[in-house]
């Protein structure tokens, strides 16, 4: 069941019905913004992550900045863009599911879709779907270039499934998909140097051998947040798919050096007890804030810290403690998560309430 | 927006889409048998808690094998079951906001409800509520037995707070709420044991003074499926508000001498990837299943072990892993918040799916 939306246009902060995900409309566009500003030099592309925000919304304010498309990770996340009118998606994953399949083939009369394989079952089971469609279907090879999770190892091996989707009348070959997930988080600058150098020289080498064999990369697509300006000044990446640099969460904060965006997403909560001197208990607990990238922070309350979530509840602590009734913002260790347990985003600009916006593909997970 | 449901009654189980939450019918009904005989010789009532199902359908199961309502943590919840046909809802949680509390004197007119409260400035905003409705509320002090979060000390502080409520003319003095929850997860048989002792202590206590302003607690309610036999053969509780009985996660399971209950719930997932030896890559990563008790466990597969949760993928390592398109029931960790993530239930039975059933409370947090 939708949950009713928390809020009305109009509304001070502070009327908020809580937990809400509070968006800061100022911090947010300060933040596409500053991605644009930051990729245009580069001529490298933004093609946004929406794993991150579920929302067409959202997206199609990323492409007004010159985004070229989106990315997924789920076929029920491209669904609701496509049905929100974002012309062209990227599944950044592998799908072998026929049903799943089914439905992405079926997206392409509204929208430009393409996907991932890293396996030569895979690539069989797009083309499948892909000609039961009657349509040909973007595919591309996913690499594993240090992430240690999906992805077959670049070079031959890569080559050979590009050359199997190449030859195939249902499907087109798209490029390469080459992320590397853990380095986003590393915390010092070196490490995430030394890791997309290594990611970038396997990506390198399997573009040219693609292309020895005639096989052009289209896409050649990566990086995150915490990493994306060393991918898009490589010359090896063609798209940057970052996402949570739109909303800007505590985790990457903790990154030294890290990428110059404002926490613009917020989890609105208030304190529903204080039963003791030195507490306050608020009503969001790990159900309302991610809790798997660390303990949310308490903004603008500095000796205040947020030191336990269970279910329903979480515990603040330390001076200056917000009173009982008061509402704080949260600002969530992770954002992708956080935003996937809401129905809505409350778009704040100064104080008051301007825009309610729907998380369509929230709890999109097939 | 509401997520298609991902199977059909008939189907067989690896036909379900995936990742898809799955209830193992046969252990679910046995787990709500084996609660009803076990509180029946104690004269115990079960008030089952419904934040762990949010389900107006597991909710009328349990109270057709004699629970007396149910518990909720939040208003979104009470209006989910209220309107599902429960009977008698108890907010086993403050709430202060002036809005929640006008939604929940609403549903008075469909279903008895009952709210707590540890604080006098709480106090007078369910009056002014319950007021502005023209109904009277029935309002529980919660004590703090040594859970350390919400609640006022148990003895006069409480007794305070339960003659203030009982002289309104706008509420009904309804008892003491008295859940001790870190209890719930300690390790040894001891540990509980002294945890509830101690609580027990407090509650008697203050139901004690309470009695000699001659304020009699209708309801003294608590405990969970970690100690729930402790309090039910304490004599000084009447109400256990276990939730997590009927499901059964994993974290409970590493309890020693692990309550009597079947793992019932599944988060029912597919390798998507398995690009070398040692290693499958399932759809499920801690979008799909709740990761702040500890990681989930690999159903009917003894040498495989889910190793690390990203946001949609989870990676298995070990021996004798599944295959490539192969689909697993992994164990979550904690039931709670996994069930919170998803939209339906699918039942199962013998291998075919039964029934599915909405979890209308999904994201129910304000």
């Amino acid at each position: 069941m939708l949950q009713h939306p928390p809020a009305e246009p109009g509304m001070r902060e502070e009327e908020i019905d809580t937990p809400a995900l509070v968006l800061d409309l100022d911090a947010f566009e300060h933040n596409l913004d500053t991605m644009a500003a930051l990729l245009a030099p580069t001529g490298t592309k933004l093609r946004a992550h929406a794993k991150t925000h579920k929302s067409a919304v959202v997206a199609l304010a990323q492409m007004r900045r010159g985004a070229v498309g989106q990315c997924v990770q789920k076929v029920a996340e491209a669904e609701a863009l496509a049905w929100g009118g974002v012309p062209d998606i990227l599944v950044s994953n592998e799908v072998i599911a026929p049903r799943k399949l089914a439905r992405l083939a079926a997206l392409s009369s509204i929208a430009k879709v393409a996907v991932c394989v890293d396996d030569a079952a895979g690539i069989a089971a797009v083309e499948q779907a892909a000609e039961a469609a009657g349509i040909r279907m973007t595919t591309l090879v996913e690499i594993d270039i240090g992430g240690g999770r999906c992805g077959v190892e670049p070079g031959p091996p890569a080559v050979a499934l590009a050359e199997r989707i190449a030859a195939s009348p249902h499907l087109i070959f798209g490029g390469l998909q080459a992320y590397h997930g853990s380095a986003q988080h590393r915390r010092t600058p070196e490490e995430r140097h030394a890791a997309i150098a290594f990611a970038a020289e396997g990506t390198r080498r399997t573009v040219e051998q693609c292309r020895q064999r005639g096989l052009e990369c289209a896409i050649v697509g990566g990086a995150g947040t915490g990493t994306f300006a060393l991918e898009a000044a490589s010359g090896v990446w063609t798209e940057i798919q970052a996402g949570s640099y739109a909303f800007m969460d505590a985790d990457y904060g903790r990154n030294q050096d890290p990428p110059p965006f404002r926490h613009a997403l917020f989890v609105l909560a208030q304190v529903m007890s204080a039963p003791r001197p030195g507490i306050a208990v608020v009503d969001a607990g790990h159900k309302a804030v991610a809790v798997d990238s660390g303990l949310p922070l308490v903004h603008g309350f500095p000796g205040t810290l947020y030191t336990g979530a269970s279910d329903e509840h979480g515990t603040l602590k330390g001076e200056g403690l917000p009173r009982l009734g008061e509402k704080v913002r949260l600002i969530p260790g992770h954002c992708d998560p956080t935003v996937d347990r809401y129905d809505w985003y409350v778009g704040v600009r100064k104080g008051r309430v301007e825009c309610l916006w729907p998380i369509a593909a929230r709890g999109g997970m097939a």
